[in-house]
């Protein structure tokens, strides 16, 4: 079921001197030319008079401005599209007691609201249990409420209240007309009075204080002014018109389900539509198209690339698929940990084998055997192989394209080394190049860390890892792990050296492994509602040109220019696709290549020809700019790279606001509620039995504050709060700090979260 | 039960006009820079004392030279190594009759002998059952025999016979001194007279005629002259003295088996000490070590390079490992063909699987059904996958590390079409690309063809293939294959498209797949009994430089030297590798590498560091040469293609002798015998009923022949010919030739040979 978090939790927004992300945040891309022009991405557009909303303020003569953007349904990612427009952006939230009723709370995006004060400023009984409720009795989606949604509450059941601070400044509120990829900018005195003229005058409240909103910016020449009601409204500012033919008339399967009205079912569709995975015949094994092994197959280059190079001079192998049942079970946690996932070949043919042989679920029990054999002396050491494969685990919880699949991809290193301080130097060797994968590669914000004892790799000394956050489930996923196995596994399969002093010596192990999940993450983290966005440096296509045929020019007249095009992009080395089927309007491939998330499309047409210039478009942010063909692959390549530090900006901006350190038990839960990754003082990572506590704890209160039953397992586990790590980068912590949960002296910072 | 094959076949040598190596073998390298001095490769040694031959050939002041090369077990490869110098190479025959005795017969090497006759020739019964016998009677391995061998039978059991023009010749003997790394060149006279002093006066036989060996290089200025027994000795030149200091301290764990000797013991062991294959807990499954996964790097990267080139364009993907029943069983022919092999996964953890579900074999039945999803139009058309990945074929029939395993790497591609045209030009697109794996990148001459209706690919409409040829094991084996599915599977799985004119379509289907077994092909064609030979362009290491350290000269002094040598090295995109290690002496470098079968050593010590110079020596031929470090890059590139170029010239002399045209049943049994490949005009592919009699009747004539008792289904198994192919290439076949086997009209020549 889905589930509603409680915006209430009082805690700060990490700034950049404790959690930062490794590559500083790439400065705004770009001031509006014009104080009058929109942000990068954003469109004036004239009103649609589809939209009740638009048609009402029309209808009443309120002077107001709509611009379009991509879908933007959190208010992060309102402010990286719309914050540098005139005017003030708002938190909407829809709220319900059983007994008090219905309320939509309207306040600046930045205020805090006190849940606990907020039933008295309503009005309503002080205990009253107010809780987030489907905003779908507005008609609308979850990203998409505002004040305006009123006009749907035809029968009268909402109550709808302001903030005063917003009503009594003079900054125009920008807010959403039902749809999240709209943005209405209008004075508050004229949404005040389309809240009267659709029955719904509100209650203007005093939260006190002032918002941590910025002020608005009364200094730029124009802010905008409130209009009398009944001035003539000012027409929208014409665009130039956009060449995009949504719209035309050949279908296209599009994407319907928001990302944040369902999340999963967008995930869904968004992978399924931009042809990445197709579902086999057998649940929870996915096939790979090759958009998505596209993906994988960049993904591999660099990884594999920068594991051969010195210093680390990995080598590749390949060990069999199948273990035997008395090499899997050697090592007692390690096979704790994977033993119920275990498919088991017990048949050839009509045989049945003498003894079932196991399909790897992970090969350390495969590959140290041998290294006992080929481990004589110190001078073996280190020993550091590399697999890229396939393993199995036959996991019965709710398989995922790309999070979790029965079989994935993945790469597995194992090393060997003469020293423990040799196989750390090791683990986070690899760790970095990990993170440089998701953010160098993926344009993936993550944190890396250790984890805690509890939550390591079994049978190992302890595990490395790097945290990615989901902004549209609100939780975390491990992005990859670096495990230092210590001395444990050579034990078990007795691997040992003759060291320099000629004493046997077992030497320290580590392993490795990054699957195709990060292809899933970063699909969550960029995707939109149109579709898939792909970081250039692992789009298998990064640019699509499309011809702008028609009757009077037909392909034929443009063959030569788009020739000459392609060959600058190929001397580039930059992946590009012509798409000039004769069967499809040039607006129809805009949208299909958009749901694809092709970081660049160039429009080429008769009079791109003439003037020997391309209209290049942003997948990203929608951005339109005319460029020379000659320099066109090194303006494509800098085009390139700045999209990736905007995709890895935005992602980090979305991450960094959902980060937060909670010093007190009682601000956690609130704060997992409201889908934050949380920082702790922690008493030891040592502590497995607290980090149960803790665990079962946030579950059973998160049932509570959310006002649900447990109504099936995975709702309950989905709730707990886990240790995602104890990240690398630690804030300060003052002598004397206590553990957040037991009281104990900390020892550590600890991030904590719900997770994948 | 190793097999020895009677080599009594009349048939001529198949000339370059019928069937070719796609390639012209390459001129002879080089010409000794002087007459006395010896080919490329071959060094003049002191005699060896510890070798009983040389030590009475001086005991006896026979005069004589001795020259050391890498192995020559077969008169091929001694003409490819030692053809050039002054003398008659000969051809060594040990039969045996079990009333008549044991006869050992020397011939010049192209001399015919004539099996029929032989028995009157020796004044034997004239129907004795001649047949070659095991040597290891005499003492030496089966490439290493020669009237010396002589010496070692005490028991005075053999009979030596001499071919009557070898002796009264005045060219000198070059043959073996009991193994197949030295060739001893001395005077007719003289051996006569060492037969002699060892009891073994030899038989003096004509053989009529002439032998088709050329002429006594007689005009050359210093073609060995008869010595008179009592002079002087002459002792052989001194040559520059060898660097390689082989027999070093430390131990090498060295090859045992002879390739000649022991074909399947060699192959073992060359495979797992020079660490490509490492045997792990499950039989059949084999590790994939560095050494040998990078060379499967290597051609991955040609291939995939090839076939994601424009015009095919194929994109990899990934579909899961597992099959359900249903789909696996879908296509009659094809689950006949693979159903005994599939491994059945029955079992998760302990949970029994409602459905067993099969491991992948191939991928068709796992595609296909996803195919009849995608393809819709005639514009969805063509569809070209590929994915590289593991397959599972549990075969009971002794496996053989890359050759046959129950699970090895491939890639599959499977591609769909419009036409049966557009499926065919893909088929031959992708055998081209096969053949230029083989001959480009493994340098292994193969010849392309198509399968006959019985052993086409099950399901398919027809099979394509390149074919090599294994002169160790006198075998062929299936290189890789093309299919032309036609519409059955797109039948059976529901595909169809609509087409141009609106109506339904079946599309049609091509299938194509390379395995590691072609790394299996590699190592036979090339390697010695010194271990691997690698050709330059998978060599996971091109080029290993070995330090010449000692107490005067410490690495430290030549540090600087290597780092500009290994800079010149990288800078030409060399992959090599500085040998630095302390603990082992040059001479035990030079060994390792060799048995690793490193192309190109480079020798440096403080004399070349001095000269500025490196000393470069070839794995392939041992050939030395010392080269400026200015443009050492260039250099050793060309050093590279020109050992490419010798491989595949070596390896295409080999098979090129070995492919042999028969036009009746009576010559056909005993080609085989004598390791063949046959080529036969054929009465049809279609005809798989005489294709079966064929395969029967060589089976039951071979062990006649060869006067053995089918033991075991393998031995007889291994004795039938099978049908390689119809080659592309067809010798002219004049209107009215009839087939070989059923005296129908021929419409084919076809291949035919003992096979893997």
């Amino acid at each position: 079921m889905p589930l509603k978090a409680v915006k209430t939790a009082k805690f700060a927004v990490l700034d950049a001197g404790g959690l930062k992300p490794a590559k500083p945040a790439a400065a705004p891309r770009q001031a509006p030319a014009a104080a009058a022009a929109p942000p990068a991405g954003v469109t004036v557009i004239d009103d649609d008079a589809a939209n009740v909303v638009l048609a009402k303020l029309n209808e009443l003569n309120i002077a107001h401005r709509t611009y379009a953007h991509v879908a933007v349904p959190t208010v992060d990612e309102q402010r990286a599209a719309l914050g540098s427009l005139p005017g003030v952006l708002t938190k909407n939230l829809l709220l319900k007691d059983k007994k008090a009723g219905t309320f939509l709370v309207t306040v600046a995006a930045d205020r805090h609201v006190d849940m606990k004060k907020l039933p008295t400023l309503l009005g309503i009984k002080a205990n009253a249990n107010l809780r987030l409720t489907d905003p779908s009795i507005l008609g609308v989606e979850k990203g998409a409420v505002s004040p305006y949604a009123a006009i749907n509450d035809t029968k009268g059941v909402v109550t709808v209240a302001l903030d005063s601070e917003l009503v009594n400044s003079t900054a125009n509120i920008n807010t959403h007309p039902l749809r999240s990829d709209r943005t209405v900018s209008a004075s508050p005195q004229d949404v005040v009075a389309f809240l009267e003229a659709v029955q719904h005058a509100p209650k203007i409240l005093d939260f006190g204080g002032t918002s941590s909103a910025p002020p608005p910016p009364k200094a730029k020449a124009v802010a905008a002014k409130p209009y009398k009601k009944q001035e003539k409204p000012v027409k929208p500012q014409q665009q130039t018109k956009s060449r995009n033919k949504k719209g035309s008339k050949e279908t296209l399967d599009r994407i319907v389900a928001s990302k944040t009205g369902d999340f999963a079912a967008w995930y869904g569709e968004v992978i399924t539509k931009s042809e990445m995975i197709e579902y086999g015949k057998i649940s929870g094994c996915y096939i790979l198209r090759p958009w998505s092994f596209g993906v994988w197959e960049q993904i591999q280059k660099a990884l594999d690339g920068w594991i051969k190079e010195e210093p680390l001079e990995v080598q590749n192998c390949y060990f069999p698929l199948f273990v035997t049942k008395g090499a899997l079970e050697a090592e007692e946690d390690h096979v704790e940990g994977f033993a119920p996932e275990v498919a088991w070949v017990t048949k050839s043919g009509e045989t049945d084998l003498a003894e079932p042989i196991a399909i790897r679920p992970t090969s350390e029990t495969i590959m140290y055997p041998e290294f006992a054999k080929w481990l004589r002396s110190h001078r073996d050491l280190p020993l550091k192989l590399n697999q890229w494969c396939s393993v199995v685990r036959w996991e019965f919880k709710y398989p995922t394209p790309f999070l979790r699949s029965r079989e994935f991809l993945w790469q597995e290193g194992h090393t060997a080394h003469y020293t423990l301080e040799e196989a750390d130097e090791m683990v986070y060797a690899i760790l970095e190049l990990y993170r440089r994968v998701y953010e160098e590669i993926l344009a993936v914000p993550v944190i890396p860390g250790t984890k805690t004892e509890a939550e390591k790799f079994a049978g190992g000394l302890r595990t490395t890892t790097v945290e990615a956050y989901i902004a549209g489930s609100g939780r975390a996923i491990q992005g990859a792990t670096s495990h230092n196995l210590g001395q444990n596994f050579g034990k078990i399969y007795n691997i040992a050296v003759e060291g320099e002093g000629g004493k046997k010596t077992i030497p320290w192990q580590t392993s490795w492994g990054l699957t195709t999940r990060s292809i899933g993450v970063m699909v969550m983290v960029h995707s939109d509602d149109q579709g898939l966005v792909l970081p250039p440096k692992v789009a298998p296509v990064q640019v699509v040109v499309v011809p702008i045929v028609s009757k009077t020019c037909p392909l034929s007249q443009l063959q030569s220019f788009i020739d000459q095009v392609k060959k600058e992009l190929k001397n580039a080395s930059i992946r590009c696709k012509v798409d000039d089927r004769g069967n499809q309007s040039p607006g129809w491939k805009y949208n299909h290549w958009e749901q694809k998330g092709v970081p660049l499309r160039l429009e080429v047409g008769p009079r791109d020809a003439a003037a020997n210039t391309v209209m290049v478009v942003r997948r990203v942010d929608g951005v339109k700019a005319s460029k020379p063909v000659n320099g066109l692959g090194s303006a494509i390549r800098a085009e390139l790279d700045d999209i990736h530090q905007v995709m890895f900006a935005k992602a980090s901006a979305a991450r960094d606001s959902k980060v937060v350190q909670v010093t007190s038990w009682s601000d956690f839960v609130p704060a997992l509620n409201d889908d934050c990754l949380v920082l702790t003082p922690w008493c030891s990572p040592k502590n497995q039995e607290a980090e149960d506590q803790v665990k079962e704890r946030s579950r059973e209160e998160s049932l509570a504050l959310l006002g649900l039953e447990a109504e099936d397992e995975r709702t309950a586990t989905s709730l707990a709060a886990k240790t995602l790590c104890v990240p690398h980068d630690q804030p300060p912590l003052p002598a004397g700090t206590k553990c957040f949960f037991t009281g104990e002296e900390a020892t550590c910072w600890c991030l904590w979260g719900r997770s994948y």
